[in-house]
């Protein structure tokens, strides 16, 4: 197992839920890039738990701690390293006894994978939890890009039977992702956020939760960066975005959609605009032959409703091998699409930033 | 950019479509493996071109060369190595110079990326023939995943407003999809191969295309392959699978389908079935917090109408720069979809070998 | 530049030496391993300043404080975090502008490299004080190679005019491995000691340093280890090795004194002992075609004179671009090859675990 | 085991010796490089066997063919495929059971790593052969890297008791390494080679070998290539240097002579030069902390006498576990240096360019 990414830019995320701490080492970064750590913890607070009916009212403080890799507020070219430190944490408290696995949940094969030897306890590594540092690393990667004239954002496409407005693909701009990115409920239709809290709402209420897709663009790219076959922008995006818990699918362009598409209706063809070549639509989302084409990048996530639900289900016992219910206690997200927002951007600004680092 | 993948066992693909040759070496490969090269012959014609109206008729002779890492007909552990000689070179013929890029495909920004010195001919090095070599790897990473007791298969689930009856998550099983891998339309419903020739038919006839979507999946895993965060299954398959030409999206299990659903509809629970561990349902598609859960593995890709069509489009002269209208000459496959498969099956055996070889 | 290394162990390195704080990830350690701390808190302070005459007499408490992967005494298989706090960091103290390099070591290159970002103080992120997280990695790594038979040691074999005795190639064993790895000077003949440390003081005195050899062993490794051409267990340690400060030159058996040889003096045969295959001698020292043979893995690595010292030399003013001369406040190591010695072996084990990872 | 390497610039090398070809790709190349063929078989004929009393007399026409990532004399930024047919091969002659392995060399620990499968006919894919593939990468290597103003080439710096003039390590010179690359028996003072052959043929006559080592150098390099820890210049380029049959010792500069030296003596001092730091001298071999200093590259490497000699040797019968002779039959090199300067150089080209490639 491995929780360490990138070819140029490499990730290594670390931290159990409930254990000391979790944080991140990112290897390779430029020297001399400054960095806004107030929207660094923006992001960060984006993600946090919290902050209202539609997430878990747990409390997390999750204040970044820098080891390495700064000093004052510039990059040093050295490893950037960065801990959190777990509050939740009861020292000598290892009471760690797989019984019953949590549906749809991690549980039963990291239970079969390290033959009992995981902390179980929140989740463990597998926690949700986890992508803290990932957002901490993404908001780096984000400053990093902008020096290079690129913006990423994300937003709420769809939870539930509720749709946003999604993103025109030829039409994005970077004021638009600016803004969508420094909302706490990223959606693009005013109207789209009550009747998504009305959704999430409907589902909590019956101790059931709901999934839904973000869809994340970005503008600036340069064309012609990725590769073909085994290094194309969308491999390697999608190695990182499935990173994400609950993340079961991703799409580029029109995805799914282009199944009942046919070439005539969605060949994205050319024109000279001022002198450049043009797109003049933007049906691949922004990557041909798994290069960036200069169109905006487009991708959608699926994410699955969160497993976590207060509701009774059906499990095994896995000391007795008898079955059993299980009732969850705690609280937790009926939705986690409104926090999973900077998560998704993150995921494509480190890809994003590896890409463009070669 | 990379045409190198693989962790455990890496392959590098190399060639152009009007180039010498094209070929892979496969490196980590166990040794003392027997291969039956007629069944990855097989495969390989599966691939080809030129079977019937839906393909391109063009012929083409893919006689894999063996060079290396095979004694008789076992593996000797060292890399194999395979050339197909490319049968459509002209010597001395290097008119190479890109004036008008086809739409959707990645000829615009190759010519940006290598500064017009990429071999354009057929798309060079983009070419969807490099799929060849893979489909190659793939059947010996079949054979390999067979000593291992894992069987992979794939059928067209949907070529336009046709679908093909999906698997059954929960209850696919290696008879199956041995049954699918040895078609050359490979469907589950058996009337589904007339409705899908006759949609294609359709798009041919107005120098169109259509798109679709192809449903693989394997049987037989072992509980906990895989890894969370940067090493999760559906990562390192995806990073494989966007390597297919014209693929644009890769979903697991309900994928898509779950942005509308809720925890209690979708949530596989447990239960003891002859005194182990088994899953009640398989929305999850066999992979849960990035690891094998033991249910099959089902996944979905979904493909776009093939670019290349014979109706006049919109580009651009790149030596003129002025707007002109393109007609691509030769005859291209009005749908891909039906080659496809053992593509897509290859990418996915290879993935789970390299998954399965740590 | 990567501080990041391993395929299948993968050990992630951060800190600057007057930064907040070092440490490590160790990526993909198997879980259940029972780990004595204590044992690997007595390999740091083999490698820990402040000891005697021999090295520096600084006080630096390495107290490692493990932050994640490890769950009372056993490993969870979830990445391993470990930090040690630096103490001699005054905040706020960012006066960091490079004016003149020392002589040898990696100041200039990486005022260059980082266009004076890097951080300066005490040699920043090329600080030697960055073998801490590599020693505490390296005692890690030898604890899990125990659970395999593998156990590996090192002594000082030579320092200036003063040699130790070599090790018997073919003759090592476990128990004088484990006697070398107890000492805080380490050894073979017991008049070697008193004679390496007259050698140091003499330069000490002399405000100058010295040079010296480490031969490293390894016994109980298993027959086919490693691989050829890119892969060899040469090539791999090597590649850690030289990422030991000071470190320039590494061999493996006879080394450079094959170059005076002749194949009937000097070749490996075989005989068979206890029914088994057994090396009559092993001047290649346990490697062939870059694949451990059974025989102990023996190696060498040399290690240049602190470059720090407090006599006067030659450089320029980088700001000013004249000449100057450069006189090192503060007082340095006149030998490193006592604290070097469990970094090689550290190096040696990370490098073997790896190896026999996969 | 993997026969691929590097980063950027990803080597890929197949083929066994007695297997149907041999050759490599390499991945990653720039576009547009135009490449000087008479030149590389220049390189690869230095390489081959059989031009003199000093190398075996076996006849191999070693004639690369390009497969892909050539468009008339230019690189198209695909990955280059070349190929060697092997001449020797009998089709059909399998018989390949290990009996009795040669002393110190790769047949014993192969034997029980690949469980008797792999070839064992010449070596397989352990043949000193395999370095053709890495000679002709090299050789690329090489014509890029002067596009860059980068030059590399090596000499025999020692046969046995017999030594040419070391370099001038901070004064060695472009023309000097074009030269001594231009040689079939490259050596810096004109009266070495005589003795050098005399050395050999003393060997030769007593059916024995003898070691020697050969010096590399590299000028025109960049200050601050490279980087600290795992990513130093002598690391990298050592995991490529042992994967050359026979290498036994990579050494940086003074290397294995610092273990007797002081700081006074060797520390590298600066001075300012025509406005430009300078240093005044080179022990440390072009790097420091890792990276390039801007003084040429120096390194050596140890290689032990070729094992195959003509005299019996004690071995094992491994089919009947009995002690045995082996008088290894036909002709083999009684000294391999002359023909391993330009795979030397090659290694080290291939590790230049992989790390300026970032």
């Amino acid at each position: 197992m491995s929780s360490v990414t990138g070819k140029n830019i490499r990730l290594s995320v670390f931290g159990e839920s409930h254990g000391e701490a979790i944080g991140c080492v990112i290897d390779g970064l430029p020297s001399g890039v400054k960095l806004d750590f107030d929207r660094i913890y923006a992001d960060m607070a984006r993600r946090a738990p919290g902050r209202d009916k539609t997430s878990t009212p747990r409390l997390e403080k999750d204040i970044p701690h820098i080891l390495s890799g700064m000093l004052g507020d510039k990059t040093t070219g050295a490893p950037l390293a960065m801990v959190i430190e777990n509050t939740n944490t009861k020292s000598g408290d290892y009471d760690n006894i797989m019984t019953v696995p949590r549906p749809s949940h991690s549980d039963y094969p990291a239970y079969v994978k390290f033959g009992g030897n995981n902390d179980i306890r929140g989740g463990g590594h597998f926690s949700a939890r986890l992508t803290a540092p990932l957002v901490f690393a993404g908001a780096v990667a984000k400053q990093i890009l902008e020096t290079k004239g690129v913006t990423v954002g994300a937003h709420i496409k769809q939870i539930g039977s509720v749709s946003d407005t999604p993103f025109d693909k030829n039409g994005v701009t970077k004021e638009q992702l600016l803004d969508l990115s420094s909302k706490s409920f990223s959606v693009i239709d005013p109207d789209a956020e009550d009747k998504m809290r009305g959704e999430i709402e409907k589902y909590r209420l019956d101790l059931d939760s709901v999934g839904g897709i973000i869809e994340c663009a970005a503008v600036g790219l340069p064309v012609g960066a990725g590769g073909n076959i085994f290094d194309t922008v969308e491999g390697r995006l999608s190695q990182i975005l499935f990173g994400i818990p609950a993340v079961k699918g991703v799409e580029f362009g029109l995805g799914f959609d282009f199944a009942k598409s046919n070439a005539k209706a969605v060949n994205d063809c050319y024109e000279v605009v001022d002198g450049k070549v043009a797109l003049k639509s933007n049906n691949n989302g922004g990557v041909l032959g798994g290069m960036t084409s200069g169109a905006p990048l487009v991708l959608s996530v699926a994410i699955k409703p969160t497993p976590s639900i207060a509701a009774p289900q059906d499990s095994v016992n896995l000391q007795t091998m008898e079955n059993t219910t299980l009732e969850i206690k705690g609280r937790h997200d009926p939705c986690i699409l409104p926090r999973a927002v900077p998560v998704v951007e993150s995921a494509v600004a480190l890809g994003i930033l590896d890409i463009l680092s070669e």
